[in-house]
């Protein structure tokens, strides 16, 4: 739960890669564990989730066309031995709408990245009953 | 004005946990004076406020439900004598539709909370005319 | 792409400022080249832009009254041999509807924002064939 600072990296993704995958892939090959990510740009035909908590899984939101990546919300940890990451993105139309949830995935137009890395015991996802893989939670 | 670096944390609240109270408590427990507070998860039933500047005080918008939390974005300072979190979050309904505001109260779901304390002078809210418990501002 | 940690200023604006201008005002008065920022409050009548693809430019969307802040994201580089921050942002009106996309220009009711400084290699703001003014891109 208490971390120390490690690396900072403030980077663009190249245009047309997926930008889950590409964050995931940049913490795996940095080897960064644990972290937190934020971002802002432009993405094109972005999958959102919405998690259903009867269903046990996510509902998918497929929009089409390009968004403005109005925020882009997250963390890096552990999961099944790599890490892992969980982001939340709102994505704004050309009427300045405001569509968002669980980033499943999404073209690149432009995405400015800002992923600092934490140092700590290891944390970890572990499947819950609910559906979900989650960290341990911290009672006050 | 300008801080340096105290401790950084990265959690998850226990489901059914009103979020704010849980912020609060949490930043009182570990002596957490100033800092920045970030989160993603999904919460039910929340609350949250437009401030109406004729009225100097808070619109309360009820929300009812299961949302998506996208966004939380806040900082933490001292309001009479304690540590209190100002906060505001955009939430995702099952069709990727935002609504947001000032958070007042929401159950958790799930939420991953990131928390980085910062060290230096009192920062304080004060009360204003407007209404508002706000810091001294600071000119250029 | 990689840097270390510098400052951290967690301040208000003064209202009635305009606040994109008071943000790169504060990085340029500062000496702050690179950064991190994010914030929230109360704005009015914010201009925000959805970037056109095949115009090659932002639509500009006018709203206008007060909207919550509910989220600010961005970041601070050098453009034209100046701190150039660029930012996007989610706005709630009385409803708690969401719009957003690309800061261009809002009056600060309030607005408390916290930036924080990177130490490194210089990040610079290239204009490129797409009508934007990019980072080089970084690759796996």
């Amino acid at each position: 739960m208490r971390f120390s600072r490690g690396r900072n990296f403030l980077l663009r993704v190249p245009e047309g890669k997926e930008l889950l995958g590409f964050i995931n892939e940049f913490a795996r090959k940095n080897n960064v564990l644990i972290g937190t990510v934020s971002a802002i740009g432009s993405l094109k035909n972005p999958k959102i989730g919405y998690f259903d908590e009867d269903a046990g899984g996510y509902k998918v939101i497929e929009l089409t066309g390009t968004y403005e990546l109005v925020s882009l919300t997250g963390n890096i940890s552990v999961k099944d031995g790599e890490p892992f990451a969980h982001i939340h993105v709102a994505l704004g139309d050309s009427d300045g709408m405001l569509y968002g949830g669980h980033l499943i995935e999404a073209e690149v137009f432009v995405a400015e990245v800002f992923m600092q890395e934490l140092l700590g015991e290891l944390l970890e996802r572990k499947p819950r009953e609910n559906g979900l893989s989650l960290w341990d939670a911290v009672e006050l």
